[in-house]
């Protein structure tokens, strides 16, 4: 079975064909600047990467030309080899709680979905429809970052605001990068070989979040209404006083829209460094001593280990604790230093297996009272694999 | 030596007159909607209560009557008898570490500071005017809500969002009811018999915050920029995710003013559960089985609580947790649920002792890995001491 999985955003669109058998990627790529000059694609295929500008209007361009690459490189012989293709959607609000298979309702009511978030699902669905007109026969399913959230209970996604706005404009806390959290969830159950067990995932990517889970089912998330809050991010501010806002629009002569965007687009370690909104950039310079630099990072740490610290008692202890993501894969010394902090809580670190990079591996010593893992996730691998089970069980 | 506190808000003002021989207070009031129809005063002396309506149409019209009531009732023979007024004064910005003499240099800084609680400041200092005006003689002393947290450092107070924010306008963390934290801080010391400490103080009143203290120090705070964000208050939102003001500013129609006012004056404890934003109310609600009123009361315990876990692992575990303010010293319940939401950090409470009521206890029992105490909190009176401090070391 070979299924399409694809992530459609402002401008770009990232697709991995993968062969379920045994869950290897035939091939992979990203189509970028979509509409804007200099679009381009790359391709990776049999260990060859193929990149090339070209011009494409809108993601119809897109999606004929990727299909007519699939045949013209022989990585497939005809479309009907594509057994499914899975979508990302950023939101999905309260009604989808797991993935879906697309129909023309469902895309109608994410059209009509009365939420601050339908300009990212705007994206997405152009994406679905443009491989529903090449591919008018295949099964498409959506795959939602907020369903694997929709556990949690009211206590932890209702604000304390006007009762009205929640019920009238569904302002709550809905929760994202559920994809990834869940696929770390998932690890841990073949690590564990249970589902009854307390973790706190932390997926430490670009941007990413902190989620208390409990057998199997997200309690709580560091993300809310949208993806804003929580903790830090590249260029995302992550949790503020709000009365910041009306404040720095007078002094800036700003509207809402534009300080909301600058906490969306300049802030996090862009922000607060001044230099860069890459940890790894960040970390290079922390070496160098750069005080930007280590007050930045020192920041991103604590704002990560106060969501631990909230979680392992909302829990009532925990049995691991994972990081996952590219920093949570990859960072060693925030790895290090997040885990140094929590030593209160009877959680060691082993240096040693602390040193691998982008690999499972449990990274606490034998003495620690909570086991940490590095749990590496593959988003587009878990958009394909719900893709199959929608299929398997329609 | 005899000392009034004074705290001036927008049409009250409140005040209590020491003998600082003793801390006994002689004499305490309010005057009550200033400049309101319906303006009126109570005036507690001798176990005596005197409630009266009068036309006041400002500050000065206020602290005129109060001398003269001061006379009149034969509470003093003279104003000289009056050897300092203490002012609270909501925000103290960065530049106020510590309660100051106030001179006309001060006020006029006070009036020109550049921030988004000027609002709050400005009625203190229409009180200050009023009894400058009236005891031209006597030593006045401006005391901080905010100072008490000037010791936070830099990646305590930073928000991660564009540091020209911080750098041009002041925007960062400065904490409030720091007049509170630090009367609750000195009563343990007194009860330990030493300063180096790590505390958490939880101060639970009609508004509140959660504060981690070191060696005396304001190290990390619940509030920020503003009151705003933190806990929930009576109704205040406390931390929210941004992106809700520009949609709910959309959905209503309202501006960012009007939406920041609904978060100040419609959330919290009124928001949540609809009916009252006062937590005895809900209470006796929750009693009954009210849902909403069981809901808010969880929650409110739970935001308290992601508090006191966080600044548990920010201080590597702490050897005190402390609950003032009307709840805080009075609410049973409350510190019961909070305390047992604690458990996992080996928090353990003694039911008998947590019945008490108003008084300075030990709450915790033997076993517990923490001392937990109520501490019961006066903020006048630390107004009166901070202002017989600035008179003595002048």
């Amino acid at each position: 079975m070979k299924i399409l999985s694809i992530n459609t955003e402002n401008n770009s669109l990232k697709f991995s064909l993968f062969d379920m058998k045994d869950e290897s990627i035939i091939t992979s790529g990203l189509f970028d600047r979509i509409g804007l000059e200099g679009s381009n694609y790359t391709i990776k295929y049999n260990g060859e990467k193929i990149s090339q500008e070209i011009e494409v209007i809108d993601y119809n361009d897109v999606v004929r030309i990727l299909l007519e690459k699939l045949i013209d490189l022989e990585i497939i012989k005809t479309l009907d080899e594509i057994d499914g293709v899975g979508h990302r959607i950023v939101q999905g609000n309260d009604k989808f709680v797991e993935s879906m298979i697309i129909h023309e309702d469902l895309l109608k009511e994410l059209e009509g979905m009365n939420n601050f978030l339908s300009l990212n699902n705007s994206y997405n669905i152009l994406g679905i429809r443009a491989f529903m007109k090449y591919l008018p026969n295949t099964v498409m399913v959506a795959v939602f970052d907020t369903a694997f959230h929709q556990t949690m209970d009211e206590e932890a996604f209702l604000y304390s605001v006007p009762y009205k706005w929640y019920k009238e404009y569904g302002v709550r806390k809905y929760g994202f990068y559920g994809t990834a959290h869940k696929y770390a969830t998932n690890s841990l159950k073949s690590v564990l070989g249970k589902e009854n067990f307390k973790l706190i995932s932390c997926y430490l990517d670009m941007n990413g979040s902190v989620t208390a889970i409990k057998n199997m089912k997200s309690v709580d998330t560091s993300t809310g209404f949208t993806a804003l809050s929580g903790i830090m991010g590249g260029t995302r501010s992550g949790d503020i006083d709000s009365s910041i806002i009306p404040y720095v629009m007078e002094k800036e002569g700003k509207n809402v829209g534009e300080i909301i965007d600058d906490l969306n687009r300049n802030s996090g370690l862009l922000g607060l460094s001044e230099f860069s909104s890459d940890m790894r950039e960040i970390i290079s310079k922390c070496d160098e001593g750069d005080e930007k630099a280590l007050l930045t990072r020192s920041k991103y740490v604590r704002r990560v280990v106060d969501y631990i610290a909230q979680y392992y008692v909302l829990l009532g202890g925990v049995d691991a604790i994972s990081f996952s993501g590219v920093l949570g894969e990859n960072s060693v010394p925030l790895r290090r230093e997040i885990c140094e902090k929590l030593a209160c809580l009877g959680i060691e670190i082993d240096l040693d297996a602390n040193s691998k990079m982008g690999e499972q591996v449990k990274i606490s010593s034998n003495s620690s009272s909570v086991d940490v893992y590095v749990l590496p996730v593959n988003e587009e691998l878990m958009i394909a694999q719900e893709t199959v089970n929608k299929i398997k069980n329609r």
